[in-house]
């Protein structure tokens, strides 16, 4: 069986299969590699590969200007007016005012960005929208740079309350709500997640009962756990709701729909029959006034219910362009892809912040005299724990960036068709709810890893809300919780990674073909194609090596994630294959697999994104950006391994002496590039002021 | 190499040499394994050892009450006093308060908890104290599960104000300031860190300058980076600061000294020369009033030198019991080890709460139905990420909860003799600050980990403030900077465990004499004899097994512990010595190594902590309390060695097999352990009504 399971093992299997007979035993080739190469346990020092980083290093020192035009992206002009649009002082810390304060605040704030328009971008122009879906999520991700109170705000109302107008609604919701919505005259809330149910949609138990007596839906609350919970804008703002509920006309339950419920009148009051009371104060985000709905028996017009999907024709018939029921929930849902793209953004522009910051004070701060009490004290970032907290984080950061603008680019291509009034195209569409499921979980886990490390890179200062990470830790905790959690996301990504599987080739138990051209498969989800085209050429071409050198063979590399990403894929497939066949229940089935799930979701987005990472470094013409971003990628995909090495050790993927080199390969890695980490946060782009810690100035 | 490598491995290393002969070659033996067992890196299901973990499960339904009674520890009566005496209010949150209120508030709560007289417990009789040591960190410790910004305050006070002078001052000191310290009538405050030097206390710029002339000390700040930072008590209550400061007479400097300096009046009214400013809003424990203090020439008495190690004679003669310098400063340092002590025990109550609240949450909420629509929804708590999110981090809670009592019997052993006025037992006394230093660490590790994934699997509940968790992360956040920021302790541990190998073996050279006696000699760091004779007595009598069996068997888990931890310190040393005798400067040497040395310490505490796990079940009688706890440490001890399986693999500590079999074993051990986490919970003691998050009404 071990020869089994080595097939295909990154180490060997290169596309020209030049090295394909060199290793057909893992294990057995581990100790080749271990004896030919006396690398042993006991004398790390002699595995330090510091001459393979050193022979291989080019020149770094990218020109910052160069490097932050590379890493803007496809929106340039989106993020320059962001740059020069927003006061500095939106930056400064907001955690030492009250609730009521900070609310009134976001308030005024978001009221004034209102009125500078660039809310309109992702609209269409039918309403003085921008037509531009991509440019929309650019300038939610650059907001997420000095207010995340206002940025979440922003995204209640304009992209959950007004977008779900629009992409639920039909052409006479679209002018009768979203100029009003855009600027701020109508404030709204979205309002899905009930007390009782918040990943499990479609379980919802407030009800939107047709009357065609009146030709009204009654918008009934049944129970305690059916309350609207955690919603935005719900406490104060909110005059009008997006609110979804188990449609039921003629006796008959046709499930989740959205319709519009009134829930305050012009002057702030709760509506007859709206129950609405505050969620209080939060971790963090309290400039967003996050509220409870119960609703008793309120009646709306049938012309209410946004019916781009489904309508109700005035005598009760129900009607839907599309016949499944559960395509026409996963369609409604889906049409909400948008939000979990932005968030994505938001995740990543408050990483940005955080390591800027910590790599900031790194800079200035010194502890310790190097050699004896009278040396020179010495600078953080010169100590090997700083730099292996910091800079692997701040490599992420800068290759999520490549990942998150790609995905951007992706909703752009899929869904402004849909803004400018055409059809959704279905498997696009599902694919880009896969990646943006995969993306939005990765981002946010990142966020909360790489804020917490810069918070405590900083000691004591780190603590001080004057110096910005107390805020940044605390807006973004629920990153990984709200527009859905991650754990269910990377759930759902599996699922569809399963589905393309399945479908490309029906029986699971034809693993051998499976085997054979999975690598493909997988691809076939997100369809990538400029990446793909530029990771084909790399792998095609380069040689194979031996030793700790491959480590920064950008091929291997990539053929390692790609590896990887197949063995976890096909072993849950064939988990699943077997417990169905030994008549296990769906559910045990599915909870004992359940962290192989998320895990097969991980490796498919480490891949997804070290690709994006690849395509990147295309763009840039600077021989030293391209360097100094290809070392940067390297630290990334390196650190990513050197954490599951015990995996690719278990399955042949790295041998054990390759495994303990890597270590010193990313030790070095470090040295290397904290010379330029400076010139990578200012790759990032924040203006001058916006950092606004008192820690730097 | 390969074979050395493998010598003493603890698949293969059993006492009574069995199966010495079997594990020669470990990537080799591997092979065989793999080959033997037929466990295929694709076909987990058929590695998935559910019969292992089941057939050795004994009866685990403990009583709740028992549980309690082991778990109190030895201290039980103190527990029970803050149990029955602080009121359930007290654990309501307070971050929706503003800094003053929260101020406000902590001040009076803390004036309430003086006139209850338990912060006396570790002060001397004769200042009317009880002169138990291990009392007042218990009783710190249990505050810590109702409000750690009045935790922390009475910490500030009473640890460090009122304990710094009892342990660096003389007599006179203790009746002249004790008693008002004691009773609130004398706010002080601890200021040591300075605004440029925190890890680094050696450098602090401060300075008292002895002047003959008057008698007096001139102390004084001589530039901004020597501002003392952070200092608690300081922005609002602190009339009387314990100043650590370079202290010179008769133009000789002789290093770090404490002395007392008034900074407020009766009134409130900063005194001259004296400038106090606010470190402003925090990201938590915004009730304790932390400041900085900038000296300007102020003149105090000669007799406010705290002169325990130390004295100025009137005509400015130095003399000192401590002929040495450096052994002056760390005894003087070394008399606060209690603060760290009870920094853990707070980091230890919080991770119990949270983890209360987040087990109660899952208990509790449903989501998604079991098979199909239909179905009753499934229990969070009964899905297997759910599980494998916080059962290990329950387990790891319990088993610290018996080395944090051991801590404190150890800290009760050593420095209760020095508070009846005995001399400090100096080799127990470094023993005991190694230890203390690396459990701070890895208490307030757990806990920064275990609040944030609590939150985390509380959702958007555990979100709100009503719910506890916000505070409980933004609280505890900055424990692991301060009383000494974790990576410099742990890198102090690792220097003490280095200089214990050093000492026994004076020439690192003779690397087969360590080898053989290392695992002695790294217990000799911390005798903690009552352990050390059970762990003994178990690793004596296990039978050495076969396959995934052994991965329950509690002497294989403490072998597999030790020698990891002798493996690491070995190696450690071993490039430390080739490094110097390269001719390497020792700075760049210390800074090579610095992660390694960091790993030593936490693989020694990893040992230390199941050790303590092991000593605490031997302390239950009836078999089903023994039998949870000892699953509870299976889980914990498997988690840990899952986590760190990749460094086994490389070294032969595993065979690729047994390693794939870890994972089900432990998701095996957290569905056995899924019906008793309530119980386990119940361990804690927290009363009914501290928990306070609404979710659990």
């Amino acid at each position: 069986m071990s020869t089994t399971a080595v097939n295909g093992a990154p180490t060997t299997s290169t596309t020209t299969g030049t090295r394909a007979a060199a290793g057909q035993d893992d294990a057995r080739a581990a100790v080749e590699v271990v004896e030919a190469t006396g690398a042993p346990a006991a004398r790390p020092a002699r595995t330090r590969p510091s001459g393979v980083v050193a022979a291989t290093a080019p020149d770094l020192a990218a020109d910052p200007e160069d490097l932050r035009r590379v890493m803007d992206g496809r929106w340039p002009q989106v993020r320059d007016r962001v740059r020069t649009g927003v006061p500095a002082e939106y930056a400064q810390p907001t955690d030492h005012l009250s609730t009521e304060e900070h609310r009134r605040l976001t308030t005024e704030r978001i009221t004034a960005l209102a009125a500078g328009g660039e809310q309109r971008y992702g609209f269409t122009s039918r309403v003085g929208g921008g037509d531009d879906t991509g440019a929309q999520t650019i300038n939610f991700e650059m907001l997420g740079l000095v207010d995340l109170s206002l940025t979440i705000k922003a995204g209640v109302q304009w992209g959950l309350f007004a977008g779900s107008i629009q992409a639920l609604g039909s052409e006479r919701h679209h002018q009768r709500y979203l100029p009003a919505a855009l600027d701020m005259s109508l404030p709204g809330c979205f309002a899905m997640t009930e007390t009782g149910h918040g990943s499990d949609v479609a379980s919802l138990r407030t009800t939107a009962t047709y009357d065609p007596a009146t030709q009204e839906f009654v918008v009934h609350t049944p129970d305690a756990s059916a309350r609207k919970d955690y919603i935005g804008n719900a406490a104060n703002d909110a005059r009008l709701a997006v609110v979804f509920a188990q449609l039921e006309t003629l006796g008959e339950q046709h499930g989740v729909h959205a319709l519009l419920v009134p829930v305050r009148d012009e002057d702030g009051r709760p509506l007859p029959g709206v129950t609405l009371t505050d969620c209080g104060r939060k971790a963090g985000l309290n400039g967003v006034d996050n509220g409870r709905i119960v609703f008793d028996g309120v009646r709306v017009p049938r012309e209410d219910l946004l019916d781009r999907y489904a309508s109700v024709a005035p005598d009760g018939t129900y009607s839907s362009p599309m016949a499944n029921r559960n395509a026409r929930f996963f369609t409604t849902l889906g049409a909400l892809v948008k939000g979990r793209v932005c968030i994505g953004g938001g995740a990543l522009a408050a990483s940005r912040t955080a390591l800027a910051i910590a790599v900031g004070h790194a800079e200035r701060r010194r502890q310790f005299p190097r050699g004896g009490a009278a040396g020179e004290e010495v600078t953080l970032l010169d100590y090997r724990t700083h730099q292996r907290r910091l800079l692997p984080l701040l490599a992420t950061t800068v290759v999520l960036g490549f990942a998150q603008d790609d995905l951007t680019a992706e909703l752009h291509r899929v869904q402004n068709p849909v803004l400018l009034g055409l059809d959704v195209d279905g498997p696009a569409q599902r694919r880009l709810e896969a990646l943006a499921a995969g993306m939005k979980a990765t981002t946010t886990w990142h966020a909360t890893a790489a804020i917490q490390t810069a918070r405590e890179a900083c000691g004591g200062a780190g603590y001080l809300s004057e110096n910005r990470l107390p805020q940044l830790k605390a807006d973004t905790d629920v990153f990984t919780t709200f527009e859905g959690d991650n754990t269910v996301l990377m759930q759902l990504l599996a699922k569809a990674l399963l589905t393309a599987y399945r479908d490309s080739f029906g029986d699971l138990d034809r693993l051998g073909m499976a085997r054979a051209a999975t690598g493909a498969l997988v691809e076939t989800l997100a369809a990538r194609t400029q990446a793909r085209a530029i990771v084909d050429r790399i792998t095609e071409v380069a040689p194979g090596r031996d030793g700790t050198e491959e480590l920064l063979d950008r091929s291997w590399q990539l053929r390692t994630l790609a590896w990887r990403e197949r063995r976890v894929l096909e072993t849950l497939a064939t988990r699943m294959r077997r417990r169905t066949k030994a008549g296990d229940d769906a559910f045990t089935i599915a909870n004992d697999v359940q962290d192989h799930m998320v895990r097969a979701a991980q490796v498919h987005m480490a891949r997804v994104v070290a690709e994006s990472g690849v395509r990147g470094i295309e763009t840039a013409t600077d021989p030293r950006t391209k360097a100094l971003l290809g070392r940067a990628l390297d630290l990334h995909v390196l650190a990513d391994l050197e954490a599951d090495r015990a995996w690719l050790l278990e399955r042949g993927g790295l041998t054990p002496a390759r495994s303990k080199a890597l270590t010193g390969v990313l030790n070095d890695l470090c040295a290397q590039l904290r010379p330029h980490a400076s010139t990578l946060v200012a790759g990032f782009g924040i203006p001058d002021g916006w950092l606004g810690a008192a820690v730097l100035r």
